[in-house]
């Protein structure tokens, strides 16, 4: 099957089941508000890797689909409170209006605390072998992860200058949940030690080379010196391609031994050589 | 045991175990941050449920422990999000300033984040008998439960003009928290169907009870006509005192006949008798 067949099969399941979440709350407003940031879409890159992480190891099960789902929740949790006026203050995402623009800002907040408490809930419901997931989860998602980057991400370690602290800012930031989901896959499976290895350096690779791939779109679209800290200014744009094809050549030899690795793959290489 | 000597000795280890959560953060001033507001203090009296249900039960264990911490986690960050600008805005808490006029208001966002993931993590490294607790948790910490009643609070559901709206919304922002803490020590302790239910009932009650306390004292210390609705502005102080103490009387009758139910009356007794 072709990525982009296969990946449109899976955001249909994985969308389907991030809506239900939000069937049953009351008020129903509230679970209304809590369903615009999940409708409002996005590439799902989160999930997919979930699904092509757990189909590289032969395996698939509704622990796994659960792992996609949560994902996802946490990720879409932290858009919304990332665009808050406090945080990004961004008006727009996806070509349609933020939560906070459309809901207010403390309805925003709960939104978010909403799809972050329910992460968990998804995982819980699937019984005590998804404990390690929740644990790998909740370490990825909060201050040893992606919050501890958002927090540098504000200044709240001082000003990123140099490759090493944007480096650990990334690796907080975007990279934490991108490892994470390719971990779940293995824990979902009861993977040995050496392909949950093999899945954590292929993560790892690809959450930077991704940030990376990102950096280099936005030095593209604006030469401009002003914005955050980024890769190309740090290393300049030559540099920082080569960077990210060593990643890419690191995440996709590090899963070449695993049993149906083509997906895992390819998504790697759809999301690093975007713009590489 | 008297029930301040229990109380302090199990404050001490809770508050030991919460902030011992937020030692290997990175960055370190985030983790601080993190800290601040569980060194603001509180009367803990979710944990305190959590361990005088368990005691009821004869249960004592590590699983129960770290129910108390991740309850006090949860109700932590509700107050950090709580005092938010956008939501409540408050400046104090306790008498000192709200994290957010220390940190300012994107970081206390993250640090509710913090608080609210970490929760999670607690929980499910005490393993898989932990699974059904973290479900309750996020049940009743998600937009089923607290996140639903704030959500209620500020408005998403239209006004609060009557005893049945009112009474939902705190079953949702305060009771089920409190429902919670009961519900988790009878599901660490694996208490049959039957003790589960009373300590279903004591929480239930107590939860309302201790909001019309809170409603009593508030009236009682500002006679105006200004404020969010309340159970004296709807029923008067004399019926709200005497529905408060009918819920007492139900959640002492509820447990009595538990093995070890004297720490938990007790608590009941001092959340509900402040007032009333």
């Amino acid at each position: 099957m072709s990525l982009p067949a296969w990946s449109a099969a899976a955001r249909a399941r994985v969308d389907a089941r991030l809506l239900a979440r939000f069937g049953d709350a009351f008020p129903e407003a509230f679970a209304a508000a809590c369903r615009y940031p999940i409708e409002t879409g996005g590439k799902r890159f989160r999930p997919l890797v979930v699904l092509a992480a757990a189909e590289a190891l032969g395996h698939d099960s509704p622990l796994a689909e659960a792992a996609a789902v949560a994902i996802e929740l946490v990720h879409t949790y932290s858009l919304v409170h990332d665009d808050l006026p406090a945080m990004d203050d961004d008006d727009e995402r996806r070509g349609r209006p933020t939560a906070h623009r459309v809901y207010g800002e403390g309805a925003a907040v709960l939104i978010g605390d909403a799809l972050l408490t329910e992460a968990f809930v998804v995982l819980a419901e699937q019984g005590p072998a998804a404990m390690p997931l929740v644990v790998e989860l909740g370490r990825a998602a909060g201050h040893r992860g992606m919050i501890g980057g958002q927090a540098l991400d504000i200044g709240m370690d001082g000003r990123i200058g140099d490759l090493d602290s944007l480096m650990k800012l990334h690796r907080g930031k975007t990279g934490a949940l991108i490892r994470c989901a390719a971990r779940m896959a293995g824990l979902a499976a009861g993977a040995n030690a050496h392909s949950l290895q093999a899945l954590t350096q292929w993560g790892e690779a690809v959450g930077l080379a991704f940030q990376m791939a990102d950096d280099i779109l936005d030095a593209e679209q604006d030469a401009g010196e002003d914005g955050p800290p980024s890769y190309v200014k740090l290393m300049g744009i030559e540099d920082t391609r080569e960077r990210a094809r060593a990643l890419l050549d690191e995440a996709l030899a590090a899963v070449a031994g695993l049993p149906q690795p083509q997906m895992l793959q390819a998504l790697a290489r759809h999301a690093v050589e975007r713009e590489v």
